[in-house]
């Protein structure tokens, strides 16, 4: 990867632009851990519990596998100049996460939005979908990332 | 609060009922290992690098914040019958959070649709709208979350 494509700003993006990520492996014990702090719910944390419930066996918090997404995007997964920075969008988690899973990012660009006030960056809107190793869509994220323009010289 | 109010099932919401938090009170060592491990951007990690950024100054991730409103909602913020399970939503992140920042949610049901093919649940709508100490909206996650009708005897 060229130094150039780890540091791709507004004018370097196109719709359609499509970027893969790394992979994430999902352990039992961080996706307990994070349940604790974050989301303490029996679903999260107690197998037994989650046998029970409507996940059917241990789900990792929902945003632990946001959290996991971001992850995948900052290192590689969306080679940003300037870094991520979103300002909200939309999200689904169509399936759970669970121990064992091998989670990949796959991101496109949907719109590009020059600002009218700040005319040295723009709004960028990326879907980033992540799948699980049996190909299962776990996570859709639809980001709006300000993204700057390539500095004057 | 009594059990009834500690275990709510989908009859006994209506839209415009409203609930508070507890707060939760950010640190800058746990802003920035969170960031470490799923964030890993100068912007969370690194003060002097947080003050050249769109920042100006250390700010949480977006995903840190997102957990934190998790953890606000699961301990006592939505009383939900089951838990607190989402299908996806939107989120929208107005400023960041910082260190010391001292959060909590108020939430508020916006919609109820029982489900068509699932007689036993619906889905709620809600809008969680996180503060700081100073009233600024730091945080709004508007869920789409599954709720349970009451067991029948």
């Amino acid at each position: 990867m060229t130094e150039r494509m780890e540091q791709l700003h507004l004018e370097d993006l196109a719709i359609g632009q499509r970027f893969t990520s790394g992979t994430y492996v999902m352990e039992a014990a961080r996706i307990k851990e994070f349940a604790a702090e974050f989301d303490p719910q029996p679903f999260h944390i107690d197998e037994s519990a989650a046998e029970a419930s409507v996940f059917k066996g241990l789900a990792a918090s929902g945003w632990h596998t946001a959290a996991v997404a971001m992850r995948l995007l900052a290192t590689g997964g969306l080679p940003l100049a300037n870094g991520i920075v979103g300002v909200g969008g939309e999200i689904a988690w169509p399936r759970p996460t669970r121990p064992g899973d091998i989670l990949h990012l796959e991101t496109e660009i949907v719109e590009i939005t020059p600002s009218r006030s700040k005319p040295n960056r723009g709004i960028v809107t990326v879907r980033a979908t992540m799948f699980n190793q049996d190909g299962d869509v776990v996570f859709v994220l639809t980001p709006k990332l300000l993204v700057p323009k390539r500095p004057k010289c």
